[in-house]
């Protein structure tokens, strides 16, 4: 959907002819919430307020959204959200409902009120695309448009990245200790209810494979997980009746959870009651490295050797790799994942680097406050690789291309909106499906480094020029 | 919002004649998202299909939520989100567009999608007051009806307080640092979108005054501030023009972010341009001890003694504490604040301690898990005080009003939901000003030591009986 389109939808939504209603109810069901512009801090707005005022505001501007560094000890990020961001802006409207708020509060004049009423976004967006590795000071995103236009979005682009970018870091990490055994997202009960449904979805882009969230599988697609909880166990008059239900209402091919009161009963009970078609038991308590072995020993002697064991319970990256050592077939990640593994926010700002003048001339600008000073000028990204196509610096140049020194070069700006025009290969499932490739593919090139979970230095040097 | 009315207004957002879809569409203006039922994991509606097969759905529930620990050395812990998880009941429906992803996925099977489809929380819950203080296995939410029904709820009711408990106990111990002077939350930039709208709630359950985010504002009448980033700054000629500009919009009682370049020029060009009546000065970055004084001095010797001080950048409970010392007037928490000041979520569970059998006799029922045993049973919790008021600990009777001793105790629990419908006093504007009484209320009652923020032992022993 593309902000024309979602345009086309808000008109009629405001309208009161009962054809017109109709028309936008059969939509609702399938758009999200109906405006995403309240997602917002007051400031943006006071903001352009004083530059309608001051003449300033048609000033054409370049923002770019970058990190000054890494949480301590991670040696790359993983950018995510670009993807919910640009189905977000389509719905970045003041509607009659905001609009009427606004004006009751008193929070900006009525020149800025008609301002926002007409607002779309018409400008330009470049950035890193979904998936992508990122380093201290890469320019992941580059947004051109007025100041007015620009500035309003600050809070929805940062909310949306720095969140979604700091579970896809994390999440990059486990599917790297997991290696060819697949993680499941099943962290919704320990976020907020829609950051659990974003943290599905850039769990997907760093390579779980499923999530237990079911509107993130609505949203975007996304292979869904889930079969009981002790609760259900807890249910009924025994472990045994409920291990029948269970088998009876999804097969034996199902998952039995085998930890709610003594773990090689449980197994031994699941066996003779499912069969050798056991799907999977799950454990998700004790010390699961000796457990999951005594559970593969105990399965196997039962003639279950195609039953796999799934875990979970609190893992992180480095519980994940200490079962590497044991006969794990799949991991269960929740409230680690959800919270960042200890950085739940990718400290991305968004920063004005260039405008123009009076005159049209373009003119780079930066801040000068101590520890948070920011490089004037449009930042222009290559990753330099070296001939086998191994990632060698993140080469930025400050207001034209990077010096290479005739080193091999890959390029990391991509379009994503031109003239308020999105780009359709990067929202929806595609979107998904492309940011996973991307981060796959840019994971893969990266130094043998990058996947040490020890604590250390960005993995690429970050070279201007 | 009851249920019931938001129940006819899902009925008529299904129907399809125009004049139902108008009046549909008058009133999204002002709800939340038409459905929050899929704001789940899927193994609470596997969970539901397996019950029903096997004749187990139907059993009368007691669920519990609770936390078996407050993150390591925080001495409380406050309960927040409950107006949330209350108005979002209300939608907590599955409406024509869920059932149909349901069925086109497979994930349950028709007779489970007729039972979702009708489903209604017809139970009770009670709970702690929105802005109570908890403690290690408090039992904070006590959730009763058919298994069906109960279970339906947990992920949405565990992701609604987890997130928001998190963010009010971060909160409470930063306004408990900051004493009189107020703090204003503005971290939306630095988390989710709709958990920057939820943490702004939470802050304000937890003592802040105002908050940056304007959905926040919209839907719960909350205080929201914001003038000028330092994009503003550097989008004119220079510093005198911008300062000038937003001066002429928002008059001389505003406040001037002045960091961008030199801070000392910046204010004396402030006091110079708004004069004696200007409103307040920023200070975003560096050493904020030092230069608030040198601040605060200069303002003065140029007739600003009217003039405030507001700092902001990175602060946390301690950095507030620190600042106590240095002559500013109110504090602006961001990141640390939505994040939770290194405690993201609140690591509460939802655990069934109690079911009828087939005869409709009540049974205790916990697990067994290493590490993660409950104890089975309904809690009845009471808070101890002593002659003064003061509160001695929390006492848990299990299956039966706890032990007192003849010791002076006050009611924790208190009706939230009977029989599907909400009391009204939780939810919306007045839910939040409720419970930021409760929470002041129960924040005095503490001993001294609540207040420390050094690492420490929760201050008030649980004790079952």
């Amino acid at each position: 959907m593309t902000p024309q389109s979602a345009s086309a939808q808000a008109h009629a939504a405001r309208a009161t002819s009962p054809a017109a209603a109709a028309s936008s109810a059969e939509s609702a069901a399938h758009a999200p919430s109906p405006s995403t512009a309240l997602l917002t801090d007051q400031y943006e707005l006071t903001m352009v307020q004083a530059a309608l005022a001051s003449g300033a505001a048609g000033r054409r501007c370049v923002f770019e959204v970058f990190t000054r560094h890494l949480p301590a000890g991670r040696r790359y990020g993983v950018v995510a959200g670009t993807g919910r961001l640009l189905e977000g802006l389509a719905a970045f409207r003041f509607g009659a409902a905001e609009i009427g708020w606004l004006r009751s509060r008193g929070i900006v004049d009525e020149p800025t009120l008609e301002f926002l009423a007409d607002y779309r976004f018409s400008g330009d967006i470049h950035g890193y695309a979904e998936g992508e590795i990122f380093m201290p000071d890469s320019p992941v995103l580059r947004v051109e448009a007025s100041f007015a236009e620009a500035c309003l979005l600050e809070t929805y682009v940062l909310s949306v990245l720095n969140h979604d970018s700091a579970i896809a870091s994390a999440a990059s990490r486990m599917t790297v200790a997991a290696g060819d055994r697949p993680c499941v997202e099943m962290g919704s009960r320990r976020t907020q209810e829609f950051s659990a449904v974003a943290s599905a979805r850039a769990a997907a882009v760093a390579g779980f494979t499923a999530t237990s969230n079911l509107e993130a599988g609505r949203r975007w697609g996304l292979p869904t997980l889930g079969t009981a909880a002790h609760a259900f166990t807890l249910l009924h008059d025994s472990e045994e009746e409920a291990f029948q239900a269970q088998v009876r209402a999804f097969g034996p091919g199902t998952t039995l959870l085998v930890d709610t009161y003594d773990v090689e009963t449980a197994v031994r009970r699941a066996a003779a009651i499912a069969g050798p078609e056991l799907g999977a038991v799950r454990l998700d308590s004790g010390d699961l490295v000796e457990q999951a072995g005594e559970v593969r020993a105990l399965l196997d002697s039962l003639g279950n050797t195609g039953t796999r064991i799934i875990v979970s319970s609190d893992l992180d990256e480095h519980a994940i790799a200490r079962l590497q050592s044991a006969p794990v077939d799949s991991y269960g990640v929740g409230t680690k994942l959800v919270t960042g593994s200890g950085s739940p926010t990718a400290a991305m700002v968004y920063k004005l680097v260039q405008r123009t003048d009076d005159d049209g001339a373009t003119v780079a600008v930066a801040k000068n406050a101590p520890g948070k000073s920011s490089v004037g000028g449009v930042k222009h990204p290559l990753r330099s690789l070296d001939g086998s196509g191994r990632a060698m610096a993140e080469l930025i140049g400050v207001g034209a291309a990077p010096q290479t020194n005739g080193q091999r070069t890959r390029e990391l700006m991509v379009p994503l909106v031109r003239g308020g025009v999105v780009a359709e290969e990067h929202v929806g499932e595609v979107g998904v499906a492309n940011a996973r490739r991307r981060h796959a593919a840019s994971l893969a090139e990266l130094p043998p480094a990058a996947k040490r979970l020890q604590d250390g230095d960005p993995v690429l040097p970050t070279i201007f020029s």
